[in-house]
């Protein structure tokens, strides 16, 4: 058996969710040091502020207005993102409860409610728990997951609003601190929701083990539910969220930035409140829900092909809790990683930033390796055999270390091949901002093309990384290299949610009427931030694929299905259905963006005609109609594709059956995954291309520039294009795929049992 | 056994080729009675022309320099296509030399080059010809393959070119007499492919089976190369045309329209040749050669597997010319269809000419169910098996039947969708032109949007089309129903040829200055040819993808391979790398598009800098060197996706084997036409729209237009976009997918004994 005993697994993992949780609030304090009350700050320049004043690059730090008015920008953003997520999660509230019976109807069902004891379904010899007991359990872990992430994208937008100002601020003491601030704050975030995540999950284990007892199968059939539950509130949080803060952005550029040209986060533009408050509900609140939803699920998958594989058979729990001994292990290395950036290395001039976060991920990489080899060894019995569809899998402690450690560099290698595709550091992106050259048609062309082209390693690396776990442990050892690509997700969250935050500090800056100087250090904050934002995309994406074939794996054998025949009909039509589902969903996020954009640019433009002195700056333009707007339509918006996905398969596995279910989720997979990454590719690049053209960096970069030439104009409409691609269908798409798979997993006992009436009748 | 004798099969098809091929020279001889030669013109307007002269529409008739200069511009066009496609055939000739012998290599060493006959794969007990002759025979049959879609190409293009100043011509008589002339050019291109294609198949298995006698195994293993040959040919004239046109295209706009703001086909634009030279050598010889490519390959999946089936065993030949018999009637119901455009009914208006189209799909498609169920009837026998991997499967004649006719009538609805997604009659395309009012983003954002949704009901109609046929007559009933879709090829053809011969007969009316009542009389023709165009491309790929499907299944039964499990990681990795090759073959086109035009772009602004006088139409431009440009650029460009295309299942198959191979094609197939049918029909909405606000026509039309203003700009970068989607990286996807199941098929083999070295040595 395992070094590591089960009781020390008991205590090892809630340790280490309780210290990154502890880790999120010191992170937390230190942000909160910043005071944005004048007074306090002018108390604190007169009190303990007096060293600050020695820092070279000190700027305006007693200017009470401006700090006056960053809380009161700060204030606005922070209450239209509160009364968004609020209206959001009424909706989804009645989402939720309506699903939550639907479930427990459904899987109640299995058994005809029956509250007898029933033989298990892999150990024949055994009594399992009756399936209306599980039917209930999975209705309340679907609920705690949802819950759980609801809370966790929902203290994220708090701390991204509480950060954006004090990011602002603290960009007077240069961009060091700037950063550090940004940095900090996005760790707050990636460290709650990774713990947080981490603890409930485990928790809930432990409560309903009081009454499975030895039934892991039942008990760890009812714990997909989680996933299911941070799942379905990714969905909405991604798709509202993205419609929401697009329908912003692109209706303040067409009008402010093309028609009336006045740069971007100008406080006359009435729509740049909801623009910033976008920001915090789509790229903060709604990857926050994704990635904690990838995070659940790829738990969920590996606990639930363990409980049918030697782990579960013999009860082995050190075994069983492995997917939640790499989650706190990843906790323990991404606290270490963290203190490089905040403690142990300082970030002193602009061109240190991208560095910083870049190695960020190759330090969380590099250690998490070490970490990973450590648990294997220490967790995991020397062989141990894995559930095969039908047959049973040896495997060795090693092999399965390599399967964890496939999946952690092959989310590096697709976050540096993103890089390479969307940083203006590099040829493709200054390609295409050289072919604006020709004009608008020519950008999006090339940009097109870039996307395209930036699929082929990551498909290339994700196919490696399936082969090899898939040969070494089956479909667990797809679970935990999707788990090994997760494994660093606190750094992955913090940086991500950086960018968003640097992005705000920027708006709050020009909306502030801060100096140049200052709108240069959150820029560049920002111009790093977009870098980053593409790599988390890629990591996020590159998990998905991994997560739902995991996902449809634990479905698979779930169903009890042992060969999905491409040969067969019945497969090949769901194979070809299923890849037509991406194209379907981005056709309606990218319509609803489109229309809600409209509906925004008539609103500002109605603004500038209809309020005097608008345009002069003497008259203030109604920001609240502008975030009324978006919110309205982003919740409208979100209800059909919402309805796509979490209906798809309770009609397919329902009315066809799970073998068409196997080939829907397999052709919307690798279908998927494709639109996925090209999208959000095609959309970064676009992003820095413009942002090439107007930092103006370079020779080329300059006969291209400046900002307002036609070049420009050609690189802008690109961008506009590129923002609902890059932000609500392509990381939607994620969702669509884990999403459809997690419910088969969920309703799997019921297709398998009621399902496929069509053909039965037919 | 079958109604129809053996004899009477023998007698039928040749006869059925030869009256279609009779058919094609009578239209010729009607066209070519209109005169380019001014003396001719004239002459014939002093003799038998009086008639005419009582013609009200009559306009300009004697104008002999009008004459002169239509035929020198046709001169123009044919030179610039011929030198072209001569240029295009040496790289091609020199392609498929090495690649016939790769073909003799490959399939010849699978019985170690052995001359003594072999124990049959399927019938163990009987004794076929050995492989090496089998190489032979199949390298002959790909060498006569893609010399009949090179002749077919290359005639289209001759007739198609010695048409549109012709129909220029007729343009003066009317708007009826120009529609007839280029419907009738169409009509020639058809009934000459499809005839020819049929003639030379049927030569070729005669011819065979005097070596094979009763080894049909062999032979129709052998005549698979005929297919390959085709399919071969079309991927270049579709990459290599594709390029050529949209190069020529995108350049000739971008300065023309968008810079100098001067109209399309302008003869001071130096591009404009080269645009025109373009529709000939991409819409025409490049469509021509894919459609063929598809009859050719779903014909021999059909005959493949039923070679193995109780046709083949029982050596009952009228069942297993079906599939020929199947075109044979559908040449006879094309004529018939014909005649009702050219000779039964007479198009008097311009809003005639959109419906006397349509109704050509819709009289070919009702006339040609009642001919599948007459053959169906006549040549098969009540009740036959068919071979289903490694069983057979009893199918009566009706069934098949059933199988044909959903095929033919998929089509029809995949025709009709393509439709309303891409006319500006219907809301689909007027919302995106609505979109142009916040400008170019928007519209594109509108545009995407538009083309994934299109998506939908063709995927629905494939899906169930191939559910039902392989319910009926596994892969069998879904060559067949590729057949179906196919069957009534000529009509489709001569619709699809009428669009770019109409096109390049208003760009020569206006090179030649007429007048802009005729002009009018051109675009008309041309609005009709655009959704025409567009619905010939949804058959094309609705087509492809049934036929890939069947010589996927054809592919699969010739290596022995009975079940392709996607949960095999073999089969996995396969799939989602397959899924992936759209995409990175799309990169590579439209990056090439892009490439050219930029080239196209500096040669027109260096001419309209440096030829004193262009701009005002006193000097004449260059028009040579733009030709060049888009030659060589198109030559140079087609070879890195060609590559990609051909080697890809090569490379797999050698190293990875069967199993990954069969996962490559099928992620192919199902993530390909998913791109193919958006891109397409992206393209074509936007540059309808763009027609929309062009024309006017509608109170909604005229508040976005008129040329010139904003919106219109905005249309006009939206139809650059779509330029490359739809006639370039969309139609070229067909290929990739069609083109790698056929060269699957035909080295399966070689694969099936020597493949997947990879995997035998890990």
């Amino acid at each position: 058996m395992a070094i590591l005993s089960a009781l020390a697994t008991e205590v090892f993992i809630p340790v280490a969710a309780v210290i990154g949780i502890a880790f999120a609030v010191v992170q937390w304090v230190i942000v909160s040091r910043v005071k944005l009350s004048p007074a306090a700050a002018s108390a604190g320049g007169g009190k303990n502020g007096y060293g600050d004043y020695l820092i070279e690059e000190e700027e305006g730090l007693n200017d009470h207005n401006v700090v006056v008015k960053c809380a009161e920008i700060q204030k606005a953003i922070s209450e239209g993102a509160t009364s968004f997520l609020f209206t959001e999660y009424q909706y989804v509230g009645i989402f939720m409860s309506i699903f939550a019976v639907v479930i427990f109807l459904f899987l109640g069902s299995v058994e005809g409610f029956s509250t007898k004891s029933q033989p298990c379904t892999y150990s024949k010899d055994k009594y399992c728990k009756p399936a209306l007991f599980t039917a209930l359990f999975s209705t309340v872990s679907f609920l705690l997951g949802a819950i759980t992430s609801l809370v966790s994208g929902f203290l994220g937008m708090k701390i991204a609003t509480y950060a954006n100002a004090r990011t602002t601020l603290e960009a007077r003491k240069g961009v060091g601190k700037a950063f550090i601030t940004a940095f900090r704050s996005g760790a707050v975030m990636g460290f709650l929701l990774a713990s947080s995540g981490l603890l409930v999950l485990y928790i809930t284990i432990n409560v309903f083990k009081l009454y499975y007892g030895d039934d892991w199968e039942g008990l760890f059939e009812s714990i997909t539910g989680y996933g299911l539950g941070g799942s379905s509130m990714a969905l909405f949080g991604r798709v509202g969220g993205g419609i929401y803060t697009k329908a912003a952005d692109v209706g303040a550029d067409l009008v402010g930035k093309v028609e009336r040209n006045i740069p971007e986060d100008d406080p006359r533009n009435p729509a740049v409140i909801a623009d910033n408050v976008g920001d915090n509900v789509g790229d903060i609140a709604g990857m926050g829900s994704d990635l904690f939803g990838s995070y659940a699920e790829s738990s969920c998958a590996a606990l639930v092909v363990a409980s049918i594989s030697s782990f579960g058979i013999d009860h082995d729990f050190t075994g069983m809790c492995y997917p939640l001994l790499v989650s706190s292990v990843g906790i323990i290395v991404c606290l270490i990683t963290t203190l490089f950036a905040t403690d142990f290395f300082e970030v002193k001039a602009v061109k240190e930033i991208e560095p910083a976060l870049k190695k960020q991920l190759i330090i969380s990489t590099a250690l998490m390796t070490v970490g990973i080899a450590v648990i294997s060894w220490l967790a995991l019995p020397a062989k141990f055999t894995i559930y095969n569809f039908g047959t049973q899998k040896d495997v060795s402690n090693w092999g399965l270390f390599f399967c964890v450690a496939i999946g952690l560099w092959a989310g590096l290698i697709i976050g540096f091949v993103t890089e390479y595709y969307t940083s203006n550091a590099y040829s493709p992106v200054q390609d295409v901002a050289d072919s604006c050259r020709t004009g608008a048609a020519t950008n999006v062309i090339f940009g097109l093309a870039l996307g395209y082209k930036s699929v082929i390693i990551p498909i290339f690396a994700i196919a490696v990384s399936i082969y090899v776990s898939f040969s070494i442990a089956a479909m667990y050892g797809i679970a935990v290299a999707a788990l090994g690509m997760l494994s660093t997700i606190a750094t992955g969250l913090a940086i991500d949610a950086y960018g968003p935050i640097s992005d705000n500090a920027g708006g709050i800056a020009e909306m502030a009427g801060m100096s140049h100087r200052i709108r240069e250090r959150t820029d560049a904050l920002d111009a790093a931030g977009n870098t980053t934002a593409a790599i988390g995309k890629g990591f996020a994406i590159g998990s998905a694929a991994l997560v739902s074939l995991a996902l449809f794996g634990a479905f698979v054998s779930r169903a009890g299905v042992t060969v999905v025949d491409v040969l067969s009909p019945k497969v090949f039509i769901g194979l070809i259905v299923g890849a037509m589902l991406p194209y379907w969903f981005s056709a309606m996020t990218m319509k609803s963006v489109g229309s809600a954009a409209l509906k925004m640019v008539e609103e500002v433009r109605r603004q500038f005609n209809t309020i005097p002195g608008l345009m002069e700056g003497t008259a203030k333009p109604d920001y609240a109609t502008c975030v009324k707007i978006s919110t309205d339509a982003s919740i409208k918006e979100m209800i059909p594709p919402g309805a796509l996905v979490m209906l798809t398969p309770l009609i397919v596995g329902t009315l066809f059956g799970v073998e068409t279910l196997s080939g829907v989720l397999a052709g919307a997979l690798v279908s998927g995954v494709q639109i996925a990454i090209s999208a959000s590719n095609t959309g970064g690049a676009w992003d820095n291309a413009k942002k090439y053209i107007e930092a103006g960096a370079s020779e080329h970069a300059r006969t291209l520039g400046p900002k307002g030439s036609d070049c420009h104009k050609a690189a802008v409409i690109g961008d506009t294009i590129g923002d609902p691609l890059k932000d609500t269908s392509g990381p939607s798409l994620n969702i669509l795929i884990k999403l459809m798979a997690v419910e088969s997993l969920v309703f799997a006992p019921f297709f398998a049992t009621q399902g496929g009436i069509l053909f039965k009748y037919l």
